[in-house]
């Protein structure tokens, strides 16, 4: 089995193991290392009053993409935890596949910088994000993906 | 029936009426002009593999309290969109109530800064968040709240 | 005279004009529709107590790149003001030619999203950026580039 | 000599030895643990071509006084980086002084978060700010104050 397939193996199996992602409906497309591909099945639920994707729901999709893009590219023994995360809405969403292209812009030892970029079916870009990721050695502290 | 109550009636009345934010857990508490208070109730499926509340539930209750927020200060034939938020992450949160403050910092003729503060039961700052709204005449373009 | 050069050409004298950019060192380096190349020659003046960059001229860059970015997409008779900026320093940078790309995401008539890479001159990424600009018409309000 | 007269000291020292802050036109007013206040003279030079403080600036000032709110909180042999900074712009500056309060929301041993308010002599406030910092043994990385 090959890296490529390691990484959406365990990337898989993480996911999989989470009653969140199930809850929300996101689930991993692909990954290659420093980068994932989610996608979230947008339903009714996940719309605001007018009917539109919440912004809640994009924060979610770019704070796991860029989460899960940093963890391809983890040492053993360490652990991230997004510290900030910011997000441009560009365009409403609407019931649909939902995609999210997480991806590491720079890894260091101690602070990894990613971004994503939401779209639609239609290939719309709906947003764009970026995210802070503290890298520590593990159970030293708490993580959001 | 005085200003304040009208704003809790109105609020009241728009997230009772949203399937996404009963879906999600979150409930106003109360609210006066310019600021508003939620609760998410958060449970096990709130939180991520580590046990710690998502950062995307996070962003999402942010997201509702400035929107709302600035739903407080709009005229009529007005509406909200956020264009862009940031979410400063500052500590793990766990299952039980989270509350979520709402705060107009400035709201313009066009555009609004608004912030939440992120707490938890214990008081505990989880978070804080900014976020930049375009205000618009009504059935211009699609909001997030 | 091309489309392309007269953006250039009313983008020069804008910052030919600029007492600020003159005296920070700011110049431009080109400009196509939507997008603007600038560079600030990074004298010990610019630099912090540790001999780096200061993150302060890497928002400048950033502010301006976008906000001219920006403008290379008005409408006659509407102006810009930068409501936000978010940066994200990814290298320390020294002494020398440091180029900043603006670059418009999406522009709506009343709200538009750009963004800044921020580069040294062997080509490493310093700084991206992401600015949220409101588009108003003229006279209505101050912008900042 | 008090621990609050210490670090207005140390803080004063290192902003007359930075040629940065002496061009700007940046200084230390006051500085307790976890917190500095700064105040830039605005001449037209800092100003953009609608005569308006420049959002570099107001971000210059951001950076600096978030960085040096987080040294009041280091231990010695630790040096700190900002990286990610976000700047909400509320009202616009006009020459005179500009003051920037610098505030640690929280420090832990590999991350700090900041915040600042920018306002003018008349105590309007002109911007709010975050920044992401992180904390490093001495002589790992670079930084940005």
């Amino acid at each position: 089995m090959g890296e490529r397939e390691e990484f959406i193996d365990d990337l898989r199996s993480r996911m999989a193991a989470s009653d969140f992602h199930r809850w929300l409906g996101i689930e991993l497309v692909d990954a290659r290392p420093g980068e994932v591909d989610l996608v979230l099945a947008a339903e009714p639920r996940h719309m605001n009053l007018q009917g539109l994707l919440h912004g809640g729901m994009i924060a979610t999709l770019a704070d796991t993409a860029t989460g899960l893009a940093v963890r391809t590219k983890l040492e053993p023994g360490t652990r991230h935890v997004t510290v900030q995360l910011d997000v441009q809405f560009l365009s409403p969403g609407r019931p649909g596949s939902i995609f999210a292209r997480g991806r590491v812009i720079r890894a260091g030892s101690q602070i990894a910088h990613a971004e994503a970029d939401i779209t639609d079916s239609g290939g719309k870009l709906l947003a764009k994000a970026h995210s802070t990721v503290a890298i520590m050695n593990d159970r030293k502290a708490g993580g959001s993906d």
